[in-house]
């Protein structure tokens, strides 16, 4: 098959542009949000990360490849300049550096850009005039939802002019026949979670940022988060887009039908793109009814083998109620006993499950359950178990694995790192990890998205150490890329990962993506320094 | 909003193109696949529509917009050609005209080429060197799969080569834990279905077509089908793709990871692309486990808004177990009864619905299934109702929906349309369309997805009647448009509904279409006169 030949080909490729690699040494400063939705590998202590990070080379003759590049030649704000955006946006067209600063930096405080401007536009023809004059004066701007995102792709890295959905935040419509809502990008997500329980319904999508991210920012970065299992990604759920292109062109294509071939379907293009191919300012989604049962159960499993066998078992026993397959090891366990005082529910194993089931009948989802969990202790899958159907104790089992992070946080300096693997691999890198580092790690944990695929390999040291990173990269991304893994699984590029996309994608894919960049923003104004390499620049 | 202005524009678009509209004189030759899956608006009687039905005039001035276009200036086939495929494809670059006819013609037989060379591949290398050799040949090529197609997409228009993936038809790899499957694009979808069902898995789509196409081809043409309510589209289950581009590069794409945010998602650009992009060479698919339980019901709604209230009641009872949910009028039920013989199993009604759920749990879906009804039937939403649970009743209550097509074929001849539209409105554009025609035509009928607000409006008439598509078209495509509907659902453009395409979308969409179109196939080799619209050519 050529595929084996260009996976060959991308690993060779990612390995010349990016081995050998300076070492890093970024400190964690920021929380972690529940379930470890946003676990960043590349925090910063330093607020100048952006503007500086290029001149601190720790090791080696390069600079990290997460480092900014130098600033394009894009204009500077005039005066004219903002004598326009005053008269568009009244009152609108943010110039305070106090009300600007937390606009500038990301929420891990891990990049800082000097924005002079934030606009904040209310309707899509706002967002169509902003982005017209900003191409036709080659100005950069720098859209921005929530400011959630974990890898530097929120935020300016320079002087980019802030674009926030924030005030574009309107229910448009909603359907309760078919459960399709249509909103402005700027809607926060736990909002539109609240909007649609009082009428029956979920969003498809949940994250620990619920409470500040925007829809548009969870669309142009295709959030993943803890439904994905269920209800599938944005790219099944997101029926329409209405986005303005670099050069202030409205596309309309903010269908709310669930079937539609006529033609390409180009909304996916902005799905995922990170506001690098345009801005995002009305989505349509199809939402599903809200469950009537909830239950969740914790379990011990001996093997990882045994953990993978009983995801198999829940799979066919559980069927349409499985709505989160989550997993630890008893490494995690240690640190949530040692740093939080949080006692295990049940005896100590190697492997921790958590199962989350959402039905439409409590009866019937508490019989499916009780059955699996009997076949599963009888098949000697699990060695131990304990069940919640309320509230409380539901929140307590939660915690055992949503509390993981934080857990880390007090074991000293992580690395994180958030990985996309075949099902049956992934925990085979944790093992791996540590053998290779062997004593040089304080502790090598893994969690995360068993039903997605998805690991959260996390490495301590007691103090920040270039000699520990440089052993774990780039050997973590080579390991990735030799099971045709994804090296970012849910928070996508943005700055700081940009440059470490040859490990996930071919260059023949790489190059592709550079030229469609091209085409929809020629001057490259929309997000710069993010998602694409610099190589492609 | 922008947006509403711009499908204003949209609309206005449309008309500029398509009306007036010279009427079209097909008649309807092919038989339809069971469910309707493939309802095609626009067959032919003649067997030389492509290449002469420019020259129909019946009516106006201009040819049809869903006539072919004159012939590209591509390069015809010399010997030198055929010596070079007969060398790299030796016994599988077929010039026999007999081999060559079933190839040349679609199924409904309503669009006939002319191609003098069918190349059997079977490996992607192989794909990469035809297409390199033809797009600096300036050779035309037509990808066909399984040839199932309803648009005139598959089949060449003139002498464009024809690239079947009927040889590249092996199973690659198939993960029983994630239920991940990766297979060439030659697969017979059935093929498929059989192999996963001995694994305990299913395909997360059903075509009618399943016996003969090809699952490339269903990703080419982003298939909806049976199960799309419950599994989602193809957007969302297709994982990964290879495909080889007009100049033979291989682009690799076939990732079998549920998530992966790295850069953009370029295998989306080719799902529903018609094969006007690229060829897809290999596919992988994410596969739901096979449902331990199938019910039906068969229930009948005084009015459409009893029948809304209903599906929306079987979602909140039904819940995860709702797999199908399907709708006819009393025209069908009266074409069932008239022409096929077949009895009501329950008593007259205006509408009836055909339910179908798939679960892991029978006795716990038969008591849903028992409370759902109970509740319908005492709030009379429905008057009358039946239930199989065997598999012979079950396929007796589909067959109610299945031969209404069948039916249809007996009462004369026949004008098919395939609408996509908000759930709430696809019964209006019947009860407008009936009123809009009085006595000109013979029978109007509906059908369709309710799940999908997808509706099969069916018109018909003692013999083909040029005032009475007069009097169909373009009221129909306008008053889908005037709901933002589409006006294909699920079949794509092709050939024939190509100059369609601003009924649905507008010009700033597909102007972007014609730009990526340009980006990836400069030449425009591959699948010509197919998908964009003439004036973008």
């Amino acid at each position: 098959m050529a595929g084996i030949f260009q996976r060959s080909l991308r690993l060779r490729t990612a390995l010349r542009h990016l081995s050998p690699q300076s070492p890093l040494s970024w400190t964690v400063t920021g929380r972690h949000t529940p379930l470890d939705l946003h676990c960043p590998f590349l925090p910063s202590t330093s607020w100048q990360f952006a503007v500086c990070s290029r001149k601190l080379h720790t090791g080696g003759d390069r600079p990290s490849p997460a480092a900014a590049p130098d600033r394009l030649p894009f204009s500077r704000i005039t005066q004219e300049d903002l004598a326009f955006f005053r008269k568009i946006l009244p009152g609108r067209a943010v110039t305070d550096p106090d009300l600007l600063e937390s606009s500038n930096v990301d929420w891990l405080k891990s990049v800082k850009g000097s924005s002079e401007l934030l606009l904040r536009p209310q309707t899509t023809e706002e967002v169509s005039q902003i982005l017209k004059y900003c191409n036709s004066r080659n100005l950069a701007v720098n859209p921005q939802g929530g400011n959630t995102g974990l890898v530097g792709g929120s935020v300016p890295v320079y002087d980019e002019i802030i674009l926030s959905t924030a005030l574009m935040n309107n229910i448009l419509t909603f359907d309760s026949i078919s459960g399709i809502l249509t909103c402005q990008a700027g809607c926060v997500l736990e909002n539109l979670s609240l909007y649609l329980e009082d009428r029956d319904y979920i969003m498809p999508l949940d994250l620990g940022a619920k409470g500040s991210c925007h829809i548009g920012g969870n669309v142009a970065t295709n959030a993943g988060g803890l439904r994905l299992l269920r209800y599938g990604s944005l790219r099944g759920t997101v029926l329409g887009l209405e986005v303005v292109l670099a050069d202030g062109r409205v596309l309309d294509c903010l269908s709310t039908l669930r079937k539609d071939n006529t033609g390409y379907d180009l909304k996916q293009l902005f799905i995922g793109s990170e506001g690098t191919l345009g801005v995002i300012t009305s989505v349509s989604i199809l939402c599903p009814r809200k469950p009537k049962s909830v239950n969740v159960v914790f379990l011990g499993c001996e093997t990882f083998e045994q953990l993978l066998k009983t995801f198999q078992l829940s799979r066919g026993m559980l069927g349409e109620i499985l709505s989160a397959f989550e997993f630890l090891d008893s490494e995690c366990m240690r640190l949530l006993n040692t740093h939080l005082k949080l006692r295990n529910p049940i005896s100590d194993c190697p492997f921790y499950v958590v199962i989350e089931t959402s039905g439409s009948d409590s009866t019937h989802d508490g019989e499916k359950l009780h059955n699996f969990l009997e076949k599963a202790m009888t098949s000697s899958l699990v060695t131990d178990g304990t069940v919640a159907t309320e509230d409380s104790k539901i929140k307590a089992l939660w915690s055992m694995r949503e509390r993981v992070t934080e857990a880390l946080t007090h074991d000293g300096f992580t690395y994180k790192y958030d990985i996309s693997l075949p099902v049956e691999r992934i925990y085979q890198l944790v093992t791996d990890m540590r053998e290779h580092l062997g004593g040089r790690a304080k502790s090598v944990v893994g969690y995360g998205h068993v039903g997605d695929g998805n690991l959260h390999l996390n490495v301590t040291s007691p103090v920040k150490d270039p000699a520990l990173l440089a052993a774990i990269e780039p050997f973590v991304y080579e390991w990735t890329a030799s099971c045709n893994g994804s090296i970012s699984a849910e928070h996508g590029l943005g700055l700081k990962k940009r440059n470490y996309i040859y490990y996930s994608k071919p260059s023949q894919a790489v190059a592709l993506m550079g030229n469609i960049k091209a085409m929809l923003d020629p001057k490259g104004i929309l997000n710069p320094y993010k998602t694409l390499p610099d190589d492609l620049k």
